[in-house]
């Protein structure tokens, strides 16, 4: 079972700055470029990339900062468009599909592992979850505390095996706003299947998560460094 | 109109390593002296801090990290009796309470007193909420993705009207959870009115949240330092 992702790098999230909010850097490298190392890291190889129409679609692998073998498409006016511009290149091999933002540039390649496993053992559609850390208050004219327990904050990537994905697609109405790929799976009569997700696979979205971002990297080249040289000493 | 500020630090929280959460140290100062600095700064004089009971409740001031002139009291078995244990020592003449967690040690003066102002013009129970940053859904055996636009994640601190927040705990029954004390004041009957909170006013359980509260410190003394030296200069 051949595994393909697409990550959506098509955004263009103008609250960290000019440009678009994939190609942001974090310490030297763009947030779609670690996404894409991720997701290698975890063996997946057959990655479509969905970046802003012209110039971006053009622009050379190094430019992009993903790997050479990477394909790249131009992405649609919303992010289910994007999403689906992406899948429309998969290869026919492709019968695991995974979808990641590229704004959870820290995801751990556990994480990519994970959901696949969970769509190998049979499920349709996969999430990764993690619990809620705040009171959620429904906003006026509702009122009332939404009980977090019940809930869980979902992030990617989200998994599904290619029928259920490409169904999902297809029969997507444009009128009716869904937030996530497993919202859009479900509308189409999948189960969701929930696995953990993972604290680093926070959404870079305003400075302050680019500020936890650099001091994650940093925590991992110390931990890095600190088992190289635990390592040297045995 | 007086204002009391009830700073909860009674939680044995287990996740950060030994020792009560709030005693965590954020370089160089406790999570509880971040908090009572913040209420601090934003005028308020009148501190409650509940703290574990023994021996934290009978420790001094500089071992707490707290200002000398801050009341400390023994919380209970849960954060709903812990503050009402700082309720029952604030001074008749309190007439605005503020209620909030010691977790949420980098809250900025200024929302402090915007929760106070919103008090003062004459909303019963007031709290300040920030937007959802994650798709939520719920979990088996529901399903279903919850819109997060109707929903505002909920921080602290809580303002109330002495009456409000007096009424809510004593009607509060231990049987029902309730995860904040503007739950509390709405089960009471209270309107819960929503000002605008601070992505800094998060909470810090995880080590994460550690390492983004320390990286928020180093950014506001860098910040500091550039003003200072741009004040030099002119």
């Amino acid at each position: 079972m051949a595994v393909g992702c697409v990550v959506v790098a098509a955004g263009r999230g103008e609250r960290l700055g000019a440009g678009p909010k994939a190609f942001v850097s974090l310490e030297g490298r763009t947030l779609l470029g670690w996404a894409c190392a991720a997701a290698h890291a975890a063996g997946i190889t057959n990655i479509v990339v969905v970046v802003p129409a012209q110039p971006w679609d053009a622009a050379a692998p190094e430019i992009l900062d993903v790997p050479a073998d990477v394909v790249r498409v131009a992405g649609g006016a919303t992010r289910q468009l994007s999403v689906a511009a992406g899948l429309a290149v998969l290869g026919d091999d492709v019968d695991i599909v995974l979808v990641h933002d590229a704004a959870r540039a820290l995801t751990p390649p556990s994480v990519f592992v994970a959901v696949v496993a969970a769509v190998r053992a049979g499920h349709q559609a996969v999430v990764p979850g993690v619990a809620v850390p705040d009171t959620l208050r429904l906003l006026p004219p509702d009122r009332g505390v939404v009980h977090r327990d019940r809930l869980v904050a979902v992030q990617t990537p989200q998994g599904f095996d290619r029928d259920t994905i490409d169904r999902a697609h297809a029969q997507a109405s444009p009128g009716v706003p869904v937030t996530d790929d497993a919202g859009l799976a479900e509308l189409a009569g999948a189960t969701v299947h929930v696995v953990a997700g993972h604290e680093e696979g926070f959404k870079v979205t305003r400075p302050l998560d680019l500020l936890l971002a650099r001091a994650v990297v940093h925590e991992r080249a110390a931990a890095a460094l600190s088992a190289e040289t635990t390592g040297a000493g045995s």
